[in-house]
Order: structure tokens, then C-alpha cells, then sequence
């Protein structure tokens, strides 16, 4: 196995069978020692994190698969906290694509003057690259295309996978009395010709969930889930 | 007439006959003393700036009225520096529509990574809200639409109208040797049903010009268009 690269939460290994080793780190971003998932850097350590964030995505990948839709996942080792994917290539350096159920973070701060905080959104979805000097900017459908990120026609198969994809996890949560304000997913092209799959993990770390009024602490999200 | 509206570069008066009448002020936008087209601020005041920004205006919309593109223009008035327009509803509080022929200003500023400074761009479309508390935040489709801002259809009349008025402006320029690298227009709804008419003026202060690789002031436009 072979270490490939070194990611702000996971480190990744090629495998001698073709696949991918992901292994979860118990990093969190954050800054200032406050967990954030839309900021790019490490923001704290956290002891358990890493196998935290691994139990949660393998919830929620297996939910996923057998829905029929296209991941990377294929098996998780809790015990070694690692996941094991197939191959996909990203578009450009990276995207990643937002749903938003309610009108908070970058949403409310853009559009704050058209909108109430925490109003509902019906799955609203927005892409950014992934560009940490640049602070992840936003992004529209033409510049992805001009840019050579996207072919035409990926984005509106980007934007209904990623629908269908959070609402089966809005639906979810609902289910332990949890709801969902946003999801942040990535999206790689796969090895078959054509092929459009949710790659990354789908964690704490990745999505905004409320109890009621409170935030859930993205660690405290496996309890939750899975008790 | 009756005063309703006094703006940053305009101010407003509605005309007993219905249409309305703008008054170019001599101040355009800009920081700390330097024009910026960008900018939200009155940057500066400068004697026959208003003028100026008038007689290309005219220019450009008799233009534009030739080639059949519903505008508010109606007629001009240089030395009362006024502009008659017809009545137009904005969408929400406005939209900056803006058409990049070059990979300049905050384009480069977001996708840089992606493109080289100054690249060629095929007339590229995007949106930002008027909001000068935000900094005019960048918009796409779905948003627009999800907010209330643009009935569905209307991003791509408003993208298809950009395409073309720019083009024609650029053509024009580009008969005086000039080089149209970005240029920002505004559109509203006009008194017929569906109709979407450009609005605003159309001067130095809304586009970036170069003749070689010099930048052209902006009050010196009129200089180079009408001479």
C-alpha cells in the first residue's frame, strides 16, 4: 500500500488491488479552536474524531448504496479507521457542492437582504471551488463550463444528485428527531466512462444539523444516529 | 416634475408625462480618489463628468434602439445634462449584470487558479445584488429565482439580451480601436407585460476599455467614441 497524499482530515494510501485507503485523521476544521465545516483549516484536534467522523460516513454511504446511488464507498474498518473507495478523479481542484434546507451561514450573509435568517430553502443548491488562498469562491454554471471544470450537462446531473442525495439524508436525520440546514457533498467522475459519484466522506463534519433549536456538535452526531 | 430618488451618479425626477427623467451628477464611483467601476462609493466629483457619461450614453443607446434592443432610452438633453427614459421596475433592490470579454478585476480575483490574468473570456454572464452593505454579492439562477428576484425563464433572457447588447458595444469600441474587457449593464421590467428593457446608463463608469494595453479613463471615452 502505497501513501499517496495528505489531506487536512484524511490521509490517503493506493491500494495493491487498485482502490483507495482513506484514513480518518482526528482533525477537525475549525478556527480559533471552534469547529466549522465551512472553514479550510484545521481548527482543533480532537481525540475519537477521526473514527467518529468514519461511523457516521459509513452510516450514511450504506443508506446511500442501497438507494442505488453512486458513491465511492465501498467498506469501512472502524476499528482502523479506514475507508476503503474506488477511483475517481475530481473536477478541477476540487468542488464542492452546497444544499441548504435553511438560510444560514454564507447564505444569509450574501442574501441577507432578501431573506429572514434560518428561513426554510427548498434543497438549494450553490457549488464553490475548493481554493484555500482564495477562500473557496463561489461559482455559476457558465464559469464552470468555461473554466474546464465541467462538461455541459454535468452541472444539472451534479445538482440533481446532490438533491436527491441530502434530501435521503434530511430524511434520515428526521427519523432521530434531527434536522438538516445543510450538507456540503464532493462529487468525482468514476472509472466508467460518463460516471458522476459522491466521493469524500459524509460526517458531522459536513453538514449543519439542529435538535430543536441546538446545534448539534458534529461529534455528537454518531450518538445520535446510531443509538 | 417631481423629485423621487436622488442616487450615488443620478438623481431621479418623474415627468408629468408619465416617463422619467435622470440628471447626470459630475461624481462617479471610485476609492480613495481612483475611479473604480467596481466600487459602491462616490469615490470623486469631477466637473463635466456627468456630461461626459451623457453623451456616451446617448451614443451607445441610439445605438442599441437602432438594433431593435428594448431600452428605457428615450432622448438626451447634453447641455441640461438629462436623460428621458420610460418607467422600468427593477428586479428585488437591482442587479448588476455583467458580460467579461477579458479575465480581469474580481474574476481573476476568485478563478485565478483556473485561468491566466487577462485571458480571453467568450462574453461571459454573471449577476451580483445590488447591496452595498454586502459588496454586491455574486448570485446564480437558483438563488435568484428561489428569493423572489427573477420569475423562472427570466436568467436566460437576461444572459441571452447581455450577450448581445455587449457584443454590439464591443463591435462598436472595437471601430475606434478600442478593446472591451468587462462591461456591467442593468435591465428592469418595463410597463408591458414580460418585457425586460435595459436601464441605467451606459458611459465609461459601466465598462473597462482599453486601447492597447492602456487602460482608458473613463472621461476619455467620449473622446475616442465621437471624435
Amino acid at each position: 500500500m502505497e501513501f499517496i497524499y495528505k489531506g487536512k482530515t484524511k490521509d490517503v494510501y493506493q491500494k495493491e488491488d487498485g482502490n483507495i485507503r482513506l484514513f480518518f485523521k482526528d482533525e477537525m476544521t475549525g478556527k480559533d479552536g471552534v469547529f466549522d465545516p465551512g472553514e479550510n483549516q484545521i481548527g482543533l484536534t480532537v481525540e475519537g474524531s477521526g473514527k467518529s467522523g468514519l461511523t457516521v460516513s459509513k452510516h450514511f454511504f450504506e443508506l446511500l448504496n442501497e438507494a442505488g446511488i453512486a458513491t465511492h464507498f465501498l467498506a469501512a474498518d472502524l476499528e482502523e479507521k479506514t475507508m476503503d473507495v474506488t477511483k475517481a478523479s475530481v473536477f478541477g481542484k476540487g468542488l464542492e457542492v452546497i444544499c441548504r434546507y435553511k438560510a444560514v451561514g454564507s447564505f444569509i450573509r450574501r442574501y441577507g437582504d432578501y431573506i429572514e435568517s434560518a428561513a426554510d430553502l427548498p434543497g438549494y443548491v450553490e457549488i464553490t471551488i475548493k481554493d484555500d488562498e482564495r477562500q473557496d469562491p463561489f461559482i455559476n454554471e457558465d464559469a464552470l463550463v468555461l473554466l474546464g471544470i465541467l462538461e455541459a450537462g454535468e452541472y444539472a446531473i451534479i445538482k440533481e444528485q446532490t438533491k436527491r442525495i441530502s434530501d435521503l439524508i434530511k430524511a434520515e436525520l428526521a427519523t432521530k428527531g434531527l434536522t438538516l440546514y445543510d450538507i456540503k457533498l464532493e462529487f468525482g467522475r468514476g472509472e466508467k466512462a460518463g460516471e458522476i459519484i459522491l466521493i469524500d466522506e459524509l460526517s458531522g463534519g459536513n453538514m449543519r444539523v439542529f435538535k430543536g433549536q441546538e446545534s448539534v456538535y458534529p461529534l455528537d452526531l454518531e450518538k445520535y444516529l446510531l443509538n
